[in-house]
Parts: C-alpha cells; sequence; structure tokens
C-alpha cells in the first residue's frame, strides 16, 4: 500500500531523488565507485557541493547580488549559535514565534542582550505579531518564517532597517518571496530540501565581519565562505541528495511552480476543517501555514474510530506536537496532492459516520 | 574493473553496507518509507540510534564503564571547540604530532592557555614524542592518536593524571587499545566507521560538569548524553551506515580480528617500501601508522611510469598530502589485502622496469 507521508520532518522527499541517492550509495555516475567513499576533494564530489550551492542560489533568485551558499552540519539549532557569534556585538532584536523562535533566542542570550521585539506566547503563539519596531541601532533582527509546531507562517515581512536573519527550516523554497530582503537565510536540509544531516545557509557577504569576538573556525561563515563551503569534511550524501532535490524542484518550474501546488494542497486541508464541524483549526486564519496544517478532533470519543481509519488509509505522522496537542498535516514540497485528498476524504468520511 | 581505493578519507567501506545503507534509501526494513523520510523520533530511528552508541561501547570495551557514546554533526573539528568548551577551565596540556593537532590547539586558544608538552614539528611531524610529562594541575591533556597525513601513530598511551582526550579519527576501532585510559575519545565516521557526516563522540560522564562557563546548547556535552544523542535532528543516514559498520566489524569477530588484518596489510606494505630502493618511507620506523603508510619515490624520473601503473591496476586515492608529498596508502578497516597486494607487486614492477 501507498504510504502518504505527512510527517513533519525528516519528512517526504521526492521519489525520483530517493532513486537516485540509492543508487549513487553503490556506484556514483558509474564511476566504480560509491559516493560515500570518494574523497571530498575529488572532482566529482567539488562538482556537487558547487552545483548544490549554485542551485540554492539560482532557486531564491540571488545570484549576482552578493550572496554566498554553504551546506553546514549542526541543524538549524547551531545556527542559532552561528548567528549570534558572527553578527552579535552589543544587542538584536528577535521576534518570539514559539519553541524554535525561543531557542533561537535563549542561545543568543550567552553572548549578548536580546531584546523581543513582539511575541504571541500569551496565546500559545497561535499568529503571527505585527506592526513592531525593529530599533536600527542594533545589529540584526531575528524572526522564524514557519512554526511547525504551531502552523503559523509569516506572510508580510517587514521591511528591516538592520539585517534581517531568518530560519526559514519549515518552508524554504515553498513560496515565492523577495529573498533579497534578507542578510542570512538558514534552514536544516529536512524538510523541503533533502535528509537530515545538512543545513542550508545563505549569506549576504557584507553584513559579515563586524563584531569584535575571536569566532571559533567552525562557527566563522567567513572561513565556511574561504574555503568554498568545504572546511572540513561535508556530509557527502545529504549534500549530494539536497542537490538531487534542488535539482527535481528546478525541473518542475521552481520555487512558482511548487507554490502553485503547496496553494491547492493548504485550500484543500483548510476548507476541509473549516467545513467540517467534528475539526478545529489551531492557529489564526490570516497566519496559517501552507507547510503545516494544525487541528484539533472536537469530539475525543471519535479519537480512536479517526486513527484507525488514517492508519487503513496509508497516512502516516499526523501526530500533533505535545504543546499543541490533536493533529498537524505537514505538506511539505513532495508530499502530493493526492496525498491530502486521502487524508480529506478520511476526514469527511469521519463526519459521515459521526 | 575492481577499484582498490586507498583514499584517505572518505574512503573505502565494506560492500555489504553499501547495499544495505542503499536498499534503506529505498525502503527501510520492508516499512515502505525510505530511511531519511522517517522521523527521527519513530521507533524505527530511536532503535537505529540506541544500536549504533551500544555498539561502539561494545566494541570498545566500555559498556558499565561510565561512558556514554553520542552520534553529534560537525566533524572533528567541531570537536576541537567541544572539548575546549566543555572541559577548559585554566590550562590544558595538547601534544603536537601534526596538522591536525595543531587545528585542535589552535581552536582551544581562544578559550584559555593551551601548554605543548612535547612537538615532532622540528623534524615535519615524522616522528611521535615520547616521555614528556603531563602537569598533574591541568584540566585534560590531548593527543591525537593516528596522524594520517605523515603516516604516524602514537603506540604506547601515557598514563596520565587528568583525563586524557584522543581524537582517534583515523584509527578507531582497527586496534585493541585500553579504551578506559580515556576521558573522551572523538572520531569523524569517514574512515573506520561511515559516511562522512557524523562524529563519534565517547565521554565519561563524571569528567563533565567542571567548567564555569555557560556552554551553548550545541556544544554540550551533557545534553547531548540527557537527550539520547537526539537533542536536535540527527543526520540519519550517516548515524545508520555507521551502525551497519558497526555490526559488520562485530560479525567479522571484533576489533582483535580486524587488528590482525590491519598489520598484515601494513607489513606487506611497508615491507615492500623497505626492501624495494625506489621507495622511502616518511615516518620512523617505530612510529609507523598501520593506517596510513607515507612513502616518497625517490626517482621523480619514474612518476609518471608508476602512476600510470597504478591507474592500469585500478588504484585510487594514493596521493601524498601536500605537506608529505610523495604518496600514501590509507588501509581503513574495509580495505581488503587483495588491494594491498595489488598496490605492491605494481610497486615491485616498477622496480623491475627501471
Amino acid at each position: 500500500m501507498k504510504k502518504h507521508n505527512f510527517s513533519a520532518g525528516p519528512c517526504v522527499l521526492p521519489q525520483e531523488v530517493l532513486q537516485k541517492a540509492s543508487q549513487a550509495v553503490l556506484d556514483l555516475d558509474h564511476s566504480g565507485l560509491s559516493l560515500i567513499e570518494i574523497s571530498h576533494r575529488s572532482k566529482a564530489f567539488v562538482d556537487i557541493m558547487e552545483k548544490a550551492r549554485a542551485l540554492a542560489l539560482e532557486l531564491l533568485g540571488l545570484e549576482g547580488k552578493g550572496y554566498k551558499a554553504l551546506f553546514l552540519q549542526g541543524g538549524a539549532s547551531t545556527q542559532f549559535l552561528m548567528v549570534a557569534l558572527n553578527l552579535l556585538e552589543k544587542r538584536a532584536g528577535y521576534l518570539n514565534t514559539g519553541t524554535w523562535a525561543n531557542k533561537a533566542i535563549n542561545e543568543a542570550k550567552i553572548y549578548d542582550d536580546i531584546y523581543e521585539v513582539a511575541s504571541s506566547k500569551e496565546a500559545n503563539y497561535n499568529y503571527i505579531p505585527k506592526g513592531y519596531d525593529i530599533p536600527e541601532e542594533y545589529d540584526y533582527f531575528h524572526c522564524t518564517s514557519n512554526n511547525t509546531i504551531f502552523g503559523t507562517q509569516i506572510k508580510a515581512f517587514p521591511d528591516s532597517p538592520i539585517p534581517m536573519v531568518c530560519d526559514m527550516s519549515s518552508d524554504i523554497f515553498s513560496r515565492t518571496l523577495d529573498f533579497s530582503k534578507f542578510g542570512i537565510i538558514y534552514a536544516g536540509a529536512q524538510k523541503n530540501m533533502g535528509p537530515a544531516g545538512t543545513t542550508l545557509v545563505v549569506v549576504k557577504e557584507d553584513i559579515l565581519g563586524k563584531v569584535s569576538r575571536k569566532i571559533p573556525s567552525m562557527m566563522d561563515y567567513k572561513k565556511h565562505i574561504g574555503s568554498g563551503s568545504m572546511f572540513n569534511t561535508p556530509p557527502v550524501f545529504a549534500v549530494y541528495t539536497s542537490m538531487l532535490t534542488l535539482e527535481w524542484l528546478k525541473n518542475l518550474g521552481g520555487i512558482a511552480a511548487i507554490e502553485e501546488e503547496n496553494e491547492k494542497k493548504a485550500r484543500l486541508i483548510y476548507s476541509e476543517i473549516d467545513l467540517n464541524p467534528l475539526f478545529k483549526g489551531f492557529a489564526v486564519k490570516e497566519d496559517r501555514s501552507i507547510m503545516n496544517a494544525t487541528f484539533t478532533l472536537e469530539n475525543e470519543n471519535l479519537k480512536e474510530t479517526f486513527e484507525t481509519m488514517l492508519k487503513e488509509a496509508g497516512i502516516n505522522g499526523l501526530n500533533g506536537h505535545r504543546s499543541v496537542g490533536g493533529y498537524r498535516a505537514s505538506m511539505y514540497n513532495a508530499l502530493s496532492l493526492d496525498s491530502v485528498k486521502v487524508l480529506v476524504e478520511v476526514m469527511s468520511e469521519l463526519e459521515s459516520k459521526a
């Protein structure tokens, strides 16, 4: 039976990417050697790294605009730290939209003062704060574009007078944006880009080099840029599979094409949530994420029936995060509209049974 | 034609590991889902992580001795930093045996004083210093067990009065040692353990928690231990493939069995280097590494002939590092004795041609 993988990440990847990645583990491009056995300094791997970096900038429309793309290790969690080490001299402003924003704030606090420009904590983060000020004397402004746990998403980004840093781990490459508004964009690969194990960091070079501290080598964006994202041995499998996924996206027509699909999927699930009296959406409507739809089943007595039906339909990974409860349908780029249709049918069938 | 992969790392892996890893990228254990698509919090992946951690301790003989095994990201280069952040309060002693030891020293210097207990720099690191003192008032002593670039290896470790930290990236799981002499052992996976993208860290828990600084979460061994090596999304493919490689080693008979093989391979290449007048070993004999044999071709005029012969024999990755020149035969666990035989035949044939 076909599985419908709604996991919040690691998550569904395009089938053709899985096929090619699997083949490369046995034999990379008929070289007689496995992708994971060759030197990362070999031409074959250097080409892969360069292609992945170029594709990232191309898809984001950032070629020739002073940006560099890096594929690093350590997840977005390491970026919480690297951003502060590379940019924080006196004070930074953070938008608090939930769990991951909080983690970013806590890491940065080790190094200097952090000011929360706004927070939606009082409503368990079911909305995105708006209309806040970003003080222009600060070093940078940090926000989280999409909040997987709460199912909220920033629709309009502020015009920041200081470098804007954005954790786009869970919605990068899913929608068109003016990416040149950002000083740094970072994203763990394991949602829209590839397997866990690498993190894309897109940096505008001219915002670097302004702090007085000595930055440890592995934490220093300039060192990674200077060595072509190969300061040390890169995570070759994760980078290769990310390159394949970016190639897949480019062949589909890029971000604009996938955005159309993502919007169709989101409209389908949200209209079911709104029309079906058994379910209730968690996030306020205007801030609903097109990547993660969070909702609860109003009648707890139907829980067992619903979950049996989900299982029978081959639906996987729909459990909500413990801080919200209920369900979360993660609909990343590689999840097909068909999978969302199957889920919506189950929800609708539950209504007819109830 | 069969390739003989002498790469210094990433390097040759067992064929059965490549087969299983490739299959898991398509479908993990007939689950209908790819290894890289499932949640890292799923039972399937938690079991993989726990098995990998347990196998590491079992193979090292460290079960029940107060150690924890972690699979982290960022390579040994990140460990240079983490060791200092977690252990360095006032001063540490480092043994300087080459390029990687130097990198470890430079990262630690950001945080406090570092004292070189001994160095073989004056001889371009062609030997391992011996007979040095380790001051007992220091926080820890750091050494590098095997120096890939120079082809030297520590044969007898000192009895350190303070926690001994060892970078075993290039010879872990290759020879029997009393691993309980060490406070921390770390190793990038890409030599004897798996693909690039994860780093094994084995920590004796009771040496932690003694520094006064606030350690960033991702740099804190205690945080990683507390969350079962899943503080954030782990590099699932690299951890799974490492688990497969450790399983392969266990089935072979563990470290003692592979050590016998490794010694055969080393004896074979070094006796050719010593007997064949065309070649000269770089490292002093008593400190020769069983993992990386470094040597030069004395007659530069034969270089082209030799390299053509290597290519024709399917030998890959034999170039020496630029700081030593010449050749380097890396003979990690998964490289077969047959591959070394092929290399030695080519060397011997060159002599008969010359």
